[in-house]
């Protein structure tokens, strides 16, 4: 076949290019793309987002909730776009909201913001590694001076640092205002290596601006301890009535359950403790264009019960690394900001109140599955709701 | 505010249920929802998809490619779908397409294949728990017979036991035909544990169908060392003069980064040596209809490179659990049918072609991004195409 | 200074060599070797135990006791000798010896039983790796006899494969007999792996005995999951008024530290969420002539416990990576021989009562030390006992 | 039986009772404990290391060496003294000695130096719990200034925290100058905490002073990241002639076994890449009276090779969480001081000396051992030298 995609140097994001690619896949493949050309977005508007730009894939939303909030950035209810092609996802998520609205409501707290790169400083030998250590951390004042000539929004915080033989990666945590910050902070953190570097360290070797010590776009155990984006809980106290009542289970049978889920994850060594986290973030990611490679890392958590002496449950769950964006990247897509707008999350100073949201979503949907499983109509509302799915 | 999203019990997967409730939300927030109101997909296709269904979210679609594939289920070149609103994205694994093709392509292999159910079964001491343990064993034609009592294409490879105290967990593995396979594998595990519970095993205290030893949405080590979904391998050999002339690099200088990342991974505790597998893995998934919560599952993985005598370098990128379906879930949407049928992946008999086409994009955003870093034109060139990122 | 040893090819294991190899040390030194040189074992049979042997490290040995254990291979009360320098580590074991006796003993279960040598296979491609594993699945009643040629005890259970890229892991399972068995395994599957050396599997590049899928003298996942050496769990029910009167705590208190305990092993990663598996262990392999290196697997493990309905408190303790054995290694050295017998442990048959009360002795160690946690006696009994501590 | 060993409450350390408790145990069981009570040390000087003192268990005793250590706290040659019954073990740590004094000695740094306990401190929200993370570092100053009044040799570092949910951990890094410092932190940090306490912050529900996250015992990634006890490097060049002329292989073919093992490691989630750093540890520790329990931490850690341009081998290890002293505990016992003194690692100032020598010891193991595997010597050595051990 013909292996060049039709290209415009000066005009390139435009309905006219747009058809051409597609008239291009088509002729190539025999496959009419009918669907994909149905759009709004202004091709316009799509520089810095996509290269190629061929139309859109339509992600089926829906409304969950109303979900309440008594958060610090959000204090009240909100209904939360979630998109998924997943049958029985925005139902079993609107089934947590009720749940935890009837309870009072849920307690969001941010707790951590920091956002990474960590780059990797080889040297001749141990010796001279441990002694850059010690350089950086008396350059401290000089080394932020530098970082933040880089950027308005994004504010060096600390730098940590990591050691093995003649290696030292050194871990900058930037805050970065309303943006996710992964490339704010790429271009800071260069900025100032190249200054260290100008420094001339003694028995330098090698230098790198990464090698996995941060670690983008993959869960590890330095992001879940050490926090990379947003580090945020939600809690909840259900009373001993609405369990009954409502999740025809009790305080008791939750907590053995979760006992043993606690278990199994740490036998399976695996990075959330919890159900399904994934499921909620993701469907709330596509909806608000946030960058859904993150996933891999936001899924990733926490979660904790316990039952109180008047047979009440309290249950939370932690998010160490929620990578979340209120600005730039995705966010100014027409449909997408539409969802942002709805829950009053869209441009800045909104990033901790759509944090505070995910995590609220999060633990709704926990509940929702562990009650599910407990009282054995997991599978059954799969059944009802899900029968696209084998 | 009113706080009942509009239902309608006999027909709302329509225009018009969808319109109501896109109006609702516009009274209830201010918020018009004109983009997320534009969208050609069938209301009437949407049920076991979403629930509350009121439009869609228009995500931007690049092709990347021809990306060359020697594989078992494809040989030959194809064009990518990636559905993304990251800059740079597209294009770095464009550029790892064209790489790899002027290498002669990529081979790829589905190693092996497995999807879970694992419930988990808890005695009055471990003795009874181990004994039960042989029974199993003992009676697997049995299991195996009532399991798949519940599935036409659902067949029961084997059962792992896991094992701590007097829990014991049954990993029951099952291949899914052309579906991903979670929901069938519930079902048919569920029945064969009905079977197991009526036999009243001696000693049995507790059952529960789920308890963190699958594990579902989230990355475990046992879904690595064990396989979840598709276990796929993809390898390439890039010759001496590539490397110079398009990556302007050499094998040595790539293997020894490469170093630096493994230790990196190692210490930090990551659950992938490589770079950024998700990025790829989304942009597909969004792109095809995939489940795209099952990135925080996909998304792990392994990288391997081998600089050869002649000076060429080999690498590979291995995905423990990868999971996909041609056939199924979002797979049917429209804008997602037309997207896997460019590449020959929707239906019966095409989820491996899938698997492959999906490893051979991960390792082009690999190889893409490792030259970029040991090249130094990472930050510019997310300078040059990310600009909407800050 | 003369850097050579003093050595006897003829006569090495003998007193006089022994001496006059301290005396070189003090020569070389300046330091007087009186009490490494005074012990009793004979010389002669050190070989195989020892090389450059000039005298013995005295370890102070204490007992406690007695430790009822209600086991398969054990059924009544046993004094356990520990050797080691740490104070209060002896009183410990000896309170919660104590306090299970007076719950009526611990129940004790072997639950598996195998030893590895993983050899790796790394072929020209991932196709030929995996079609090399099927080969090794369909020969696998060879390669078993071959590799069972070389030991009398013994016996190839199965082999595990693991797969990434070109390279495949064949984890060799055998039952090794009372030995701990690491020489023997190693000899039998070097020989199993001659053997399909020699049949030329097609694409084959490059073997290796080990590559780190065992995991000899540390701790991994796999060895959690699948065992190394023996799989034993030791439970105990503590009735409500022992743990008041005893305890001077109740079961709902040392539920809840327990899940504590358990959220903070997960976030640290720890490969165990109990508290000192390693101190019980440790003292009883230096007792017993155990390979001690083996504490680097051998203690990480797993706890569980319930508070059941009457207030009694259910808790367990599960070792996936005992190492031990009752022959060979240290095992005849004669003062760890008479520990041994004092368990009745030495000899032919008594491996898994070694392991039981091993198992025994460790639930006994987490229960004290839980107790001198949760009522604040922990700081001050060191205080008491440890006073030669820092 | 009678289940009561002999005590005496004012003559408890004595030849007397120790002869008494052996005569009980021989009654009780049967079992002469002749070489048990074959000892020199005096039980007077017994307190604080062991409980019911019986006897001795003599360990056989070998030097290795001599070893040559380019340190910062030992430069030149040391014999050292390994206490083991595992055959092969001096032979091959000798081995490695006699191949890195050839070329040049090995290059040591202790490049951290922390200990820790780690109280938890639970709260009635997260919001509680973060204000009280902010109020700690506001009062980091009256904090060390407590927790420093129960030591005299303890300096209290830094806090780290770590945060769950309500959930508040403090990992209190303490520098304990020559002695291991376990019970020194436990003492000033319960001191510190009681001052805490006793400021009554706001929310708070439950305290304890420790949970897991130090973590004591056992290994941890946060062990790993951040430090427990000396973190410490050792570093070798091997001259190309060195590698083919003693170790019979090249550095290619050392560098690619690492690369296999290094991906096996990583697959099996071990917690350390290199192959056996237990085996050195432990003999040493016993050797010289370390807490031996502490191998369970100490053994893990990371190893590192590159090819250098010249053909040479350049090759490191590091101990992250390596617990030793040179000062309290086991180190004064006779045989133990005997050990210790002939490495001149007795007393006040030595212990980061001790750790020097214990890491180069490793990386001797290290190579000795990765030379025979890749020259296929590793079964036959142990053929000649470990035919105790089946």
């Amino acid at each position: 076949m013909s292996n060049k995609l039709p290209r415009d140097r000066d005009n390139d994001y435009s309905e006219d290019m747009a058809g051409k690619r597609r008239a291009f896949i088509t002729g190539a493949t025999g496959v009419a793309l009918e669907h994909v050309g149905h759009y709004s977005v202004d091709p316009a508007v799509l520089p810095g987002n996509i290269e190629n730009f061929s139309g859109v894939v339509q992600v089926p939303l829906g409304f969950a909730g109303p979900l309440r909030v008594n958060g610090e950035h959000i204090d009240g209810e909100v209904f939360v776009p979630m998109a998924t092609s997943e049958g029985t996802l925005v139902a079993s998520y609107n089934r947590g909201m009720r749940l935890t609205r009837e309870a009072g409501g849920i307690t969001t707290t941010v707790i951590d913001d920091a956002m990474q790169r960590a780059p990797i400083f080889v040297f001749e030998n141990a010796r001279y590694a441990r002694d850059f250590g010690e350089w950086v951390s008396a350059h401290m004042a000089d080394i932020r001076a530098v970082a933040e000539e880089t950027t308005r929004s994004g504010k060096l915080r600390d730098i940590e640092q990591y050691a093995q033989g003649k290696m030292r990666w050194l871990r900058f945590n930037y805050t970065t205002g309303d943006a996710a910050g992964q490339n704010m902070v790429s271009k800071a953190t260069r900025h100032a290596c190249q200054w260290i570097l100008a420094q001339q360290p003694p028995g330098l070797a090698h230098h790198s601006l990464a090698a996995n010590f941060d670690t983008d776009k993959k869960h590890s155990t330095v992001n879940s301890l050490r926090t990379r984006g947003k580090r945020v809980v939600a809690e909840v106290t259900l009373p001993q009535a609405l369990i009954r009542d409502v999740m025809h289970t009790d305080a008791q049978t939750l907590h053995y359950q979760r006992q043993l889920s606690n278990m199994g994850a740490m036998m399976a060594n695996s990075v959330n403790n919890g159900s399904h986290f994934a499921n909620g973030i993701t469907a709330v990611f596509i909806a608000c264009g946030q960058d859904v490679a993150n996933v891999a890392e936001s899924a990733s958590g926490f979660v904790h019960g316990e039952v109180l002496d008047n047979g009440d449950y309290y249950f939370s769950i932690t998010i160490p690394s929620l990578i979340v964006a209120s600005y730039g990247g995705g966010t100014g897509l027409p449909s997408q900001r539409e969802c942002l707008e709805v829950m009053g999350c869209y441009g800045t100073g909104k990033v901790k109140r759509l944090a505070e949201i995910i995590a609220a979503v999060v633990l709704c949907g926990e509940l929702s599955l562990s009650a599910a499983i407990v009282s054995d109509q997991w599978v059954s509302s799969h059944d009802q709701y899900g029968r696209n799915r084998p």
